[in-house]
């Protein structure tokens, strides 16, 4: 069952990606990305092939160790579970609990809520209006969580998957134009976190996918 | 920090809380409830001593063992790691990762997407269509990924995380008429797991806060 390399189906803007792209860097897990364009082709997540892989049409999604996973979460956790090196998650319960938190603020609380297919819905000149306002509710509770729980990181001294849901949302936060300065503690964990190496090679003006225009 | 009973700040209709109070109920926690009425005085939640507590401004929140932890799935693999009995993730990683995927399928995917505060923005007169809307989009995803993963319940035959999402889940589908004929294998793991003690203890019928006319 052991196929080879684990296979990524990603979108290099999509940020549910980046988390797990983050991931895979930071464990040093070799891996093939698969190119899924949710804009092209009226959007290639539609597709009959790509659906009967992962149902709820979006990316990502990770083929490894003869299984097929969707969930950015979901992933993450099962890479935590078979490849512990470095954890992504603390020893103490209680500091899990905050990482999974802060994990789940963003990606139940926040990211749903500012994706493509409730912006299609909400309608081309509202789009920016829902964007902005969803993140803002979103960020208001974030920096008042991790005023209390950050160190150099979302929690304590040590990356984990709290970080690797908050940059790819601060990235979006910044292509939405959301007016970061109310957010001092966001900023400051976001820049150290880019500054990375892991954070960089999966960042989404470097993927295979990435435009000629936007990359760097 | 072990002060006395856990406190679970609920409402009687909020799906994320009755996914912790079945949980709960599941590992034979004692808990106090508070109240959190969701519109009630424009909404407790939006109170100053309750955005203290959770700046999220959602239910549930749960203080524990000297910690206040939200986010419902973050609450139960907090309560999974300190009281494993009966646990509420299979052994298997693989499966753990099902679980977790299903679980995150609703709890990002769907709930988020016809919450109250989104239904708010949407407006009244396209609140009943858009929820529906979003309900189908992530039933039809669940009912491809059930058959594939389901026994007795949504993973195997062993209670799991999925089922406590399920179940109120399916609940809210019923409250916006969405028709649950396309979902055979959805409608059967709710009514058997409706059959279920901790289910039925946990129900928004059955709360401290449950208005009179809806008790049963």
């Amino acid at each position: 069952m052991q196929a080879g390399k684990p296979i990524l189906y990603s979108y290099f803007r999509s940020s549910c990606s980046w988390r797990v792209r983050i991931a895979l860097a930071l464990k040093s897990i070799d891996y093939e990305t698969i190119p899924v364009n949710l804009i092209k082709d009226q959007g290639q997540q539609f597709s009959e092939e790509f659906q009967a892989l992962n149902p709820m049409k979006q990316v990502p999604t990770l083929k490894i160790d003869g299984i097929t996973i969707s969930q950015s979460l979901a992933i993450i956790e099962f890479l935590e579970e078979t490849r512990p090196t470095p954890r992504l998650l603390p020893k103490d319960p209680k500091k899990r609990a905050q990482v999974r938190m802060i994990s789940d603020t963003i990606a139940s609380g926040i990211q749903p809520l500012q994706n493509l297919s409730v912006l299609k819905q909400v309608g081309q000149e509202n789009q920016l209006a829902w964007a902005q306002k969803v993140i803002h509710t979103g960020f208001d509770a974030l920096e008042q969580i991790l005023r209390s729980t950050a160190g150099k990181y979302c929690v304590g001294d040590e990356v984990s998957m709290a970080d690797l849901c908050l940059v790819p949302q601060v990235a979006n936060a910044e292509r939405f134009k959301v007016d970061l300065t109310p957010y001092p503690t966001i900023s400051r964990i976001n820049k150290t976190l880019l500054a990375l190496e892991a954070f960089q090679v999966s960042h989404p003006c470097r993927q295979p996918d990435t435009p000629p225009e936007l990359r760097a």
